[in-house]
């Protein structure tokens, strides 16, 4: 059941089994078909074999190369799998470092659980991502305020045909060039009720798998309609969820008047618990909900639940200031508008201009993760043997 | 948006590139624990290949292998997957047949469409399954009254790891012994309201690998304390909708004394439209609605939704008859017993008997499987080179 058993080894990424690439791939080059595609990886890989006989088998750094899968393995038929979205970055001062790494593995652990796949010590994972690093950060990104997606994913890839909690998983970690894609604004297409994310009781807070595929064709629709992403919205009143692949974010005046950063709860489990998410509340709590930062006003941090009618109704009476979206894809990107049913509601500040809050609170964060500040949430990858 | 275009090939099972194989694997014996592993796959598989660029190519038919799958393909991140279940028999007369296959066909091209990949015509699938068996059915499957189980699946299988539709796909279909798991009496757990399968706007009613992975960790919490299948309960009235992996059935007398077989419907898109599911209500809808078989008097058909609680009062009430679930892999399987919060409902008739309902319909469709009764609805596969 996912559960750690005293006689299985844990995840323990102190040691590893290092198999060097002898034919290095060329590393693309920024705006090329190359990096455009998300896929041209970087010379290597991590993986790390489970069973439920031994546990965690010691980690291996080999060449980047496909996996050998059964065609009975339960991941090709019944989604066991789920993964993270993270990146690595070249600091400033010429260090490599990750945000937050330990939330992501928790959370890596918490969704494979949810899906039956071993679970694991959270803290391993960093060293996992560090250790690829060492070896394929120098080559593959040298160049400081620049960075690298990283994907973190667990699969269960045993011959077992049978519907049932796998007998063996396998959790690899694969290095990307990945385009810049925060934009001047995104388009957001609001889902309609015949197409739902998450249902209370589902696993809308886990990373699995399940909760991308079936989005696909909504998602598709939109961009085939000029959209971005989706905005999902979910039950009788509509209530705004998240965005796509990124949690959502609103500033307004509330009715009195006082300025707020609303965003969905976790409460009810429908959306997934954004790591960037998490830092922009407290960022904003800590350094904007009491005083001022410059012209911006203060805001009051609201995690609650809100609809598109209310948006709508913010809209029409000019008391939205801005709008943006959290990830580690999307990063902190500004929405520009959203089409719900036949309505189009512009989610800028007044004239169509932005007041700044998004600038400054991505600022904050890019001066984290790019070492421009010294802070906890920056974990540095020491250099390797490389 | 997995949508046929004229620039696209379509599927097309009239030609096969062939290559077989060399060294022939052991065929488990009944019983065996190969054959329990649900996984000793035959000597063959078929595998078909599309891209969005050039549509289906030709189809093969190779020796059983592991895939290569890039680690970027988004079947192993974003469960871009689905699938069927079948069965090959053969008949006491010594052929071969497959059961509505054209109603799996149609399915997975259904399935297909709901996960972001390629539609096919769906009458081509059947004739990817014949192929295969026209090879490794003399040597797998020689005795009369006995099945392999067929897996035919789709996967997003190309190098990209952005969130999109996929832009390449591979269908393969494999065989395997499977051991006969109908059983004296399941005993099913119903779910608890933290844990849901399936919601309107969702994906219930597609066979996709997103249903199955996020069951796995209750269906193994209810294996753990002796029950066999979850049932899945729906919504504050606690709707029945399915068990496990299969169709539930209950026979028993209304309020009035009628008898009628019930069982949940399809139009709010919460389960599972099953070929069983389907033939046992149109067996019984033209062969035992209007007149007795034997000392069974007749049944009327329902398809409505039914709530655990209606269940439970028939059971206080003695006027539960019989009760069973409908399935490829579990046929046609009595129900014992279904246990909801802390109270266990006896499924069973008066006395903890069948009235023999269960087994009449399990006959009838065994009969036409087997080639005892000449159905349309039994598919012969034809001899081949082999």
């Amino acid at each position: 059941m996912g559960s750690i058993s005293q006689h299985l080894a844990e995840l323990d990424a102190s040691n590893f089994k290092v198999t060097r690439s002898t034919t290095l791939r060329d590393v693309p080059l920024p705006g090329s078909p190359e990096e455009l595609s998300h896929s041209h990886c970087t010379d290597h890989m991590v993986t790390v074999r489970w069973t439920d006989t031994n546990g965690w088998e010691t980690p291996e750094v080999k060449p980047y190369q496909n996996l050998s899968i059964p065609p009975t393995a339960s991941c090709l038929h019944y989604a066991t799998e789920c993964f993270e979205g993270m990146k690595v970055y070249r600091g400033y001062d010429g260090k490599l470092r990750l945000f937050r790494p330990d939330c992501n593995g928790q959370r890596l652990s918490n969704s494979a659980q949810r899906s039956s796949l071993p679970v694991f010590k959270f803290d391993q994972l960093k060293k996992l991502v560090a250790k690829l690093m060492q070896i394929d950060g120098p080559r593959w990104l040298p160049n400081p305020g620049t960075f690298l997606y990283i994907r973190p994913t667990m699969i269960g890839n045993g011959p077992h045909l049978g519907v049932q909690v796998p007998k063996e998983a396998l959790l690899f970690v694969i290095a990307v060039p990945w385009p810049d894609i925060s934009s001047k604004g995104l388009r957001l297409y609001a889902s309609t009720p015949d197409t739902i994310r998450a249902w209370p009781g589902g696993f809308g807070y886990a990373k699995l798998g399940a909760n991308y595929g079936p989005s696909l064709q909504a998602h598709g629709q939109a961009k085939a309609m000029g959209f971005d992403q989706i905005l999902w919205l979910f039950g009788e009143d509509r209530q705004v969820t998240e965005a796509g692949a990124s949690n959502f974010f609103i500033i307004w005046r509330d009715a009195s008047g006082k300025l707020e950063l609303v965003t969905a709860p976790l409460e009810n489990q429908l959306i997934l618990p954004g790591v960037t998410r998490r830092s922009v509340l407290e960022l904003v709590s800590e350094r904007l909900s009491t005083q001022s930062v410059g012209s911006l006003e203060p805001l009051k941090v609201v995690e609650r639940t809100l609809t598109i009618a209310e948006i709508e109704k913010a809209a029409e009476e000019g008391r939205i200031v801005e709008s943006f979206v959290s990830g580690t894809a999307y990063f902190i990107t500004p929405v520009a508008m959203i089409r719900n049913v036949n309505t189009d509601i512009s989610t800028l500040g007044p004239n169509g201009e932005s007041a700044g809050y998004t600038t400054l609170i991505k600022s904050w964060l890019e001066h984290i993760m790019f070492g421009k500040e010294q802070h906890e949430w920056g974990y540095v990858i020491e250099d390797g043997e490389n």
